[in-house]
């Protein structure tokens, strides 16, 4: 005792020493977080889901450096610019923090002039926004993109786009979603058929965009107070606003005097026929829902846009109703690639990206709420020992172990109580535990114990990983 | 013929309009790259070996965001401070661009009050450095950190650092390897017996630490020349620093007169013997070499520091002889995690960090040099038609394998030719082309080719999914 007391004596003394000398401020910068063992155990489900789905669609995987020169990223996001992270000048190039993976991925493709890919892009993008982040909302967060880029037949990658949310919000288990689906020649026609002067589409458009959150009455009277667009032609959107449906409706707008006799309109709706065409082949029209109120703020679309939103669960009693909301988006931007190179030459492109922090939310919410263990290590065996002066033995055992690329643990202990070791099992959901003892050391055996059902059997020495082997095969 | 002359003239009348617009510099920020997917698929190889190794070593796995403040880098890396990224001041917080995972590591450790974790952290860091491509010296890499945090008994982690770094260069196949060990408490003991004074350890150990790369008789010059060490210290030092050995350098330096007189001398060397005792047992001693001029640059070691370096294979012509180097290193850092915590709480932490670039540059240059041919994408059928419009039939069945987790695509054309189905299975490596036409339609079968082979099959539509499943099982 007098030993240990000293010990403590002297531990307190070296931290008297060192007391208030540091005074940091221990935290992560402004909207972002650390992923501890159990968030990533979440996160690299979700990516699991994610990943095995592009790769399903046969997508190849490329990766960009996390800033870009500052230029690259100029004029590509309207209002949104100021929302980009800038490197300080520290000499040579000016550089910024990429604030989505298309911007990114258009350069790549006019730099390494490739006309052709469909690949998929995991990475961090950074937004200077206010964050929310319990509803998922970060300035560090992932976005997992995946692109077609090529000439082709219109509508097949288009469709294909689609089939992937589908895919990946039903194989996340997130409750019910719909898909919204519009097309931006649709709204450019509608806008024209309208009466909004050509000046106006976009900052109609962005009034449109808010439509998932504010009633009509209200955008309305944005459009008209705000940005002086004619009642009459307020009135005239706002009918076709409320419109969304399947091929009924297209083939309903299809008919409709004024629209019909719009050209950019009627290509969307000719193109927006074709894709429904296709997804009633890959059976998912059920959860598409063709919707002119959806606008989407991003300046490069061109051509189809769609969004993937949660619907409240009957069963869920959520706090904030605002955190349900879109877990995907994506759409067609022909000129993006243009912009890059030197002669204007284009390389069509539709893409998705899913919004991957929302879905952890939800995931991470859920598992709290079921109380579900979620383990953090795939360890299959601690290796243990009964009695004292083992930790050679221990050794041994666990490097032969590693070796045949079991995955093993022991005790950084020279002499560790069996009972803390079979804790430490219990604790962190290791299903085996492989015990030597002088007796087991004599006759050549190793005691594996089954953690669950506390059973004990006597393996061969030589058995041992085969036995751990089949053991673990269900885990 | 002159409807496709009138598309081609339109198309050039397009190009021609945005000529000359559009002035970008075409390029990723200095010291960067993009991974196009075959360098994705080098680098998610390596990625694989070093993740099974850590997971088999029971280790978590955390994340932590690209940017830390700015005062929590500060102090941590003496000299290299210079070389960190920081981020303008846009408004609020000060920020810079990690410059490894161990300082956000121990931040993390101190600000969530955890003295017990074995985890590793895989992620891109930034330095503001002389970048050197072609030898895999980049400004954003990835490093492989594994590290062990807690108060454990003496070596045990150390060693197991030791054997992950064994581990994992014997899997990537990279040729042979020596790890050289030493300790930063031999260090000081040994500087102190030579007449070192206290004020000029670190400026000699890093005068020492240039010895794998320039002789002996120029870090002299440099010790008395220009750090105004006296010539007789100087020659003390030059002769510890040529030692290298084993077990029996270890029993021969603590019989050492002067050195087995110095208290933390002695500590290192009673700790490096315990540690080769382990190693012993772990069976890889035969690559571990105890070496006095290992110094290492970091100011944060406390003990045990390591070193894995690569050997000049006879049977490579290397042209830049400085490519082959250390390939990861690491060591044990006691009192970094205390600089984090307002009482100076201290927890011991042995960790090592897998230098991922240059392995890189090793396995791409062996690709290329090898001419194998590397695979980008996982696909495992493509979904193909030998007549004309059956753009609907594949939609159908690719819209099923899809469903049942096959992997496949298929061209996005309305009417492709056979011929061209069959050579982007060539190119892309797919094995098999499920092709549907008319006849097969009718007799509720697909033709299921074998590329490798040529060899046609009718299979049943119904057994498809297993058939793919069976042939693709050993791809």
């Amino acid at each position: 005792i007098a030993k240990e007391v000293a010990k403590l004596l002297e531990m307190k003394a070296q931290l008297g020493t060192d007391e208030g000398k540091h005074k940091f401020v221990l935290k992560t910068p402004k909207g972002t977080r650390d992923f501890g063992p159990k968030e990533m155990a979440i996160r690299e489900r979700a990516f699991r889901a994610i990943i095995s789905c592009f790769k399903r669609h046969g997508a190849e995987v490329i990766d960009t450096p996390v800033f870009e020169l500052k230029e690259t990223l100029t004029g590509k996001y309207g209002e949104d610019s100021k929302l980009i992270y800038d490197l300080k000048d520290q000499g040579g190039e000016l550089l910024s923090l990429r604030y989505d993976l298309t911007v990114p991925f258009a350069r790549y493709l006019a730099m390494n002039k490739i006309t052709n890919i469909k690949r998929y892009h995991i990475a961090k993008v950074y937004r200077r926004d206010n964050p929310a982040m319990t509803r998922g909302r970060y300035r560090e967060f992932y976005q997992c993109d995946f692109d077609i880029a090529g000439q082709f037949d219109p509508m097949i990658p288009d469709a294909e786009c689609l089939k992937i949310v589908h895919e990946i919000l039903s194989d996340l288990q997130l409750g019910d979603f719909v898909i919204k689906v519009n097309d931006r020649r649709i709204l450019d026609g509608m806008f024209a058929v309208c009466g909004v002067p050509d000046s106006k589409f976009r900052t109609i458009c962005s009034s449109v965009d808010k439509l998932d959150k504010v009633p009509w009455e209200e955008v309305r009277s944005e459009m008209v107070g705000e940005k002086g667009l004619s009642p009459e032609a307020a009135d005239r959107i706002g009918e076709y606003v409320q419109l969304h449906g399947g091929l009924d409706l297209i083939e309903q707008l299809l008919q409709d005097p004024k629209l019909s006799q719009n050209k950019v309109a009627k290509e969307g709706l000719g193109d927006m026929k074709l894709l429904f065409e296709y997804l009633t082949l890959f059976g998912i029209t059920g959860k598409i829902s063709f919707d002119l109120s959806l606008a989407r703020g991003l300046d490069y679309y061109t051509g189809v846009i769609f969004e993937a939103v949660l619907l409240q669960q009957e069963n869920e009693h959520l706090e904030e109703p605002g955190s349900v909301g879109s877990v995907a988006g994506g759409g067609r931007y022909d000129g993006l690639v243009g912009m890059f190179d030197a002669k204007g030459r284009k390389v069509p492109c539709v893409g998705v990206s899913i919004g991957i922090e929302r879905i952890f939310s939800i995931l991470e919410r859920r598992l709290e709420a079921s109380e579900e263990k979620i383990r953090t290590t795939e360890t299959q065996v601690l290796v243990a020992s009964a009695q004292k002066k083992l930790l050679e033995e221990r050794l041994r055992l666990i490097s032969e172990l590693w070796d045949a690329g079991i995955k093993a643990e022991m005790l950084y202990k020279k002499n560790p109580k069996l009972l803390n070791q079979l804790q430490y099992c219990e604790e962190t959901g290791i299903p085996l535990v492989a015990i030597v003892g002088e007796q087991e050391l004599k006759d050549g055996v190793v005691k594996l114990r089954i953690v669950a059902t506390r059973e004990e059997v006597n393996v061969r020495r030589e058995s041992l990983v085969e036995e751990i082997r089949i053991r673990t095969s269900q885990c």
